[in-house]
């Protein structure tokens, strides 16, 4: 089997790109990956674990006998860094994203980008908590989905290229309408990372790291403590007595700040649609508690619980 | 090495009290351990597993011997379950409970059982979202908390007793203020489940499931649409876009029923307190993303981001 690109230049080898570049060339999709970004300790982990075959800091280089471009940035950071390749990229160079967010980027490209470059917006759902090249594994899209948002305006042969790629390294495929995608992932990704980031701030709020002392209280679990000096309450350190529901539920309160917060900033109205549905349900349950009324609580934890049940059937299919 | 405890009484043979039994026998704690319950569905499978030695609906027969009895009951129940052993025990034999909610439970148990019954309450901080004899394991407790919540009325060798069971078990055991106990476990487990209910109930509300064809569309999951009849937003199952992120925030939601209304009902003030506390680190995002305020949400997502960082090189070193 030929190729589907003989250069591949990954802008932003993060986890999302680095682990393209890997899987790519693991399973023979691309001949070349040649890797673009801001900070070369980064590039340089990138090319010791194979993500990459080379890197540059110069745009008309990294363009050079290119014939896909994935910009794998945060999603405000698409436009520009497309821009600086325009000059040097040959007509026919198909250019893709991976962004979470796709009707501005959509909108962004498609207004900057000549019809001599074919452009396929797309939203591989897959990722971790942790950034960077360090992160990045061949396996991280395996069975996992991947949403193309073509338009009118799509070439289908460059649509059929970038699905190509992106089931060459073992997702599902599907097409959606950019608008539709935002408010479907707003609800089920980034609302989720808000409510995390949300867990934890408002912890620090309710246990305020100790003034002055804060490392020798907050690092130390003594395994008990005498009667006499049982820990106060702000003096105890909550993280100690988190389980799994709270690591879990705060996983990826962990991920990078930029790539979430141009994520909040560029998919505006459907978070703040999907932030509102959450609060309301919220309310809802707050009311119950405060009113005592368990019959309420035994409702909502139910159609909850058999919703997640729901979920749990339809990833074990996958 | 004698066992510490000649025959135990499990009330309750799910997966903390089936888990509990199933440990204590591996590591030689207990000679022998009874299971009593309201469903002998549930107790045959606790049987067939060796969760139990023997189960009973009798309480004369439960009492029969035993010298300490494990309440892992939804907390609500933890009163009414004690009462009906209180005929039949002998004098010294040690009552705990495995209760989320610990103020509350002490309460119910120092009013209700006479001194000749030392009482020693305990969280063992350790579960999954499955319920039942069925989602029992042996190692569940392994290098996990237990805090036990002793009063001045607590008799200090059924606390070392008691400790040393769990400890027994695998678990590292600290002592507190049952009230302090139940406002942190309020911050770090009451309310994320709370959350991941409301997450899933706020989900229904922007995606009801579609009346009547509910099956056929919400089960189908294509690969592809052709262009003229690509999903419009009332007929996606958002579910099938849900990557891990969501999955991992939601898996609480599972939990069971009862014991969850039980805990929101028993912990009311501690858990509205985390409910305001976490609504307004929501409400302060949500005025950035609205604002669009990028740099008001890199401060609230690098704060997030580090705290989460820190509990995670806590759970590394444990």
């Amino acid at each position: 089997m030929s190729p589907l690109f003989h250069r591949l230049l990954i802008v932003g080898v993060g986890l999302i790109g680095g682990s393209l570049g890997l899987a790519a060339k693991a399973r023979g999709l691309v001949e070349q990956v040649v890797g673009f970004g801001r900070t070369e300790a980064n590039l340089k982990i990138a090319l010791e674990r194979g993500l990459i075959d080379a890197y540059t800091f110069d745009p008309a280089e990294a363009a050079q006998g290119t014939d896909c471009v994935l910009l794998a940035v945060p999603v405000q950071a698409t436009g520009p860094a497309m821009q600086q390749f325009l000059p040097y990229l040959s007509p026919g160079c198909i250019v893709t994203d991976a962004g979470s967010v796709k009707a501005p980027v959509v909108a962004t490209l498609e207004s900057l980008v000549p019809d001599s470059l074919p452009c396929v917006a797309a939203h591989p759902i897959a990722g971790t908590e942790n950034a960077g090249a360090g992160a990045a594994f061949a396996t991280l899209f395996e069975r996992r989905l991947c949403v193309l948002t073509p338009t009118a305006r799509t070439n289908t042969d460059a649509l059929a290229r970038v699905r190509a790629l992106w089931e060459g390294v073992g997702m599902r495929v599907e097409e959606m309408d950019p608008a539709i995608h935002d408010r479907i992932l707003a609800q089920v990704s980034h609302l989720p990372h808000l409510i995390a980031f949300s867990v934890m701030n408002g912890l620090l709020q309710a246990f305020p790291p100790s003034r002055g002392n804060e490392s020798s209280i907050r690092s130390e679990r003594p395994d008990t403590f005498p009667l006499a000096t049982r820990p106060q309450s702000d003096q105890v350190d909550p993280l100690v007595y988190a389980g799994s529901a709270f690591a879990d539920l705060t996983r990826v309160a962990a991920s990078p700040v930029e790539m979430w917060r141009d994520i909040c900033l560029e998919n505006r109205a459907a978070l703040l649609a999907a932030i509102s549905g959450f609060e309301a349900a919220l309310t809802q349950m707050k009311a119950a508690v405060a009113e005592g009324d368990g019959q309420a609580l035994s409702v909502d934890i139910t159609r909850a619980r058999e919703e997640r049940q729901r979920l749990t059937r339809l990833r074990e299919k996958e």
